[in-house]
């Protein structure tokens, strides 16, 4: 925006330099992924050590008071002290775009909008949907955001040029933007990641009760549950209470389901597994998950259920994957996605491939033909 | 026990032959294990299909009526009908030894004690640790119980040739073998495996009610968190049913701090994050949660976490994954495992290679030159 802005290099539209304030694992990771891409960077952080190691690693160079004035400042840090320091950046900043990373929008845009003094058209939410177990500048990856979704939560005011700016920063970092209000964000991380956390949590705190030969028989199902259990209690809690009305509008439901599960196994204490509706009671939550959990889509986007699933004995001998790929390939047909069963024991893996529905029942024919043993579900 | 008892390959101390009753999952599993180390097994299932995708997998042989008397019969059948399968077989073979792996133990036990007309000397209840969300023989895995605990639970009237048997069996398995009361066990299986599933299913259940684009941002902790929530519901439902009292014990807790938070999202929705008790009543239940988890002991040997990924983006044309194939064969490794990610809206393709920690290095090395892009994590 002024003449000192630096250009970046070929095919990045952020313009720097630009100011990151926060520098934990995504502010340190969006500095390592700008500066990679020879984006000027300059780092704030309220914790002298914690601003020192980002720089070490590579996230960008301290804020000095002979800075020029930034073209996009980037606020990543705590939901309960985002919307101050994004005030205080607008008014700061007179021409810059004033983005912030929290985990809840629509409290941080009305606190804002409280401020009644600042210059709302230049700031627009975000959220990169990226994150690990593991926080602090010390985890930084500047791929945090790859093939990652980073939602866009413009309000009402912001320009559509403040868009574009956060727009191309997402993209520079290889995430794909996605635009909703901020509400619509907020219902929307209440069921993909606030609840799933607190569930995970509460799995995790009865573990205060096992024995320590319980402990022993714990297995990869209670170990994925309870991962995110691992998670910062300060953070959490700070997103939580941000996000007050859509988790608790979902956790009700979480208590509906609890209650009718303590009614149906109520009923199996007393009369046995024949009680009435004791089963139905409880297969009716598993089945809901089942659904639930069915609706996930591939990692990289789009839904798994959309595909037909051909499932392809596939002798254990080197070389029998390549062959089987290259006669699908030869048969004409696109592998949409692939999953391999596979034990060092068995005779035959099972390579599940999935296609089109159109091509399914075509390639089931033309694999059996060339001799490939198919599995029909 | 008998002439015809065949001798085992040296090292297994399992004697055949084995009955396995029930291909399923676990039974496949075990029949395929000890059919790879010599032990004759035979197969019967009440679904002919099943049983005849268990034979071909390798897991042994069909039951016949000329069969000689088994000296072990493995039940491995839902915990609703595994007390009758016990009891039937402790009355058809009056010298083998008998087992079941369901996940409830003491209904089971008491149960056959309610018979009162089996020979229960010969009982002994086991439950191997171990399992997968996908179910039957397709997904049967010959290393399933690698490194996995495998409960014991005598009761009085077992013989120790019965529990060294069964403890013969864990141990050619690769398993553990670890000795607990009926009673112990179901306390304990209620919080690291009943609970986690109930809750893994409840979280998954909430995204019934989320828009595509809400779930178009789901990330690794909700994949982690709702994995096991496919497993199967009319299983489950019995082996909750059949663990009511533990199991509920456990879920009162959960409803205690499900209100517990619900009184504090209360407040923090009414008077924001400095409302009184909102955030120490949320960050309590997450701190309890950090606690929890980690209690949760080293891993014992998971077999699929000991490869190493490496992740190659493939051009989204027919034949190129089959080139990829080719590739790594004439590299001269060997794919362990493999996963494809794929998205419509990105031309390429995410190959997820699980390889031997030792050969990744050089894999990479070598794609990268045959020209792959390959992903560092």
């Amino acid at each position: 925006m002024t003449e000192a802005s630096a250009p970046a290099t070929g095919g990045i539209a952020t313009r720097g330099p630009v100011l990151v304030i926060g520098t934990g694992l995504i502010g340190a990771s969006i500095g390592l992924a700008l500066t990679s891409r020879g984006v000027p960077v300059r780092l704030r952080d309220a914790s002298p050590t914690a601003l020192a190691l980002a720089r070490d690693i590579g996230a960008g160079e301290l804020e000095t008071a002979a800075d020029d004035e930034p073209t996009l400042v980037v606020v990543a840090a705590p939901p309960d002290v985002t919307a101050g320091l994004v005030g205080a950046a607008l008014h700061t900043f007179p021409t810059a775009t004033v983005t912030d990373v929290a985990s809840v929008k629509a409290r941080i845009q009305s606190d804002l909008e409280g401020f009644g003094t600042v210059d709302l058209t230049r700031y627009i939410g975000s959220h990169p949907m990226a994150g690990r177990e593991r926080h602090g500048a010390a985890a930084a990856d500047g791929d945090l955001f790859a093939g990652r979704p980073w939602v866009l939560t413009p309000a009402p005011a912001t320009t559509s040029a403040s868009v574009r700016a956060v727009r191309d920063l997402a993209i520079d970092l290889g995430a794909s933007p996605v635009e909703m209000t901020a509400a619509e964000h907020d219902e929307a991380v209440a069921l993909v990641s606030h609840l799933p956390q607190l569930l995970s949590s509460i799995a995790a705190a009865r573990l205060l009760g096992a024995s320590e030969r319980a402990l022993g028989l714990a297995g990869q199902g209670l170990r994925d549950v309870t991962r995110i259990a691992a998670s910062d209690p300060r953070l959490w809690a700070a997103i939580l209470a941000g996000n007050a009305l859509p988790v608790r509008s979902a956790l009700r439901e979480v208590r509906d389901d609890v209650d009718s599960l303590l009614a149906a196994l109520d009923r199996a204490a007393d009369d046995g597994p024949l009680a009435v509706g004791a089963m139905a009671g409880i297969a009716g939550v598993i089945s809901a998950g089942n659904d639930g959990v069915g609706r996930i889509p591939g990692k990289h986007g789009g839904s798994r259920r959309q595909y037909t699933e051909v499932t392809v004995l596939v002798p254990d001998r080197p070389g029998e994957l390549g062959r089987l790929f290259t006669e699908i390939g030869e048969i004409g047909v696109n592998i949409e996605d692939f999953q391999m069963e596979h034990s060092p024991r068995q005779k035959v893996g099972m390579a599940m491939v999935s296609v089109l529905p159109g091509v399914a029942a075509a390639l089931v024919t033309d694999l059996e033909e060339r001799g490939w043993r198919v599995v029909v579900e």
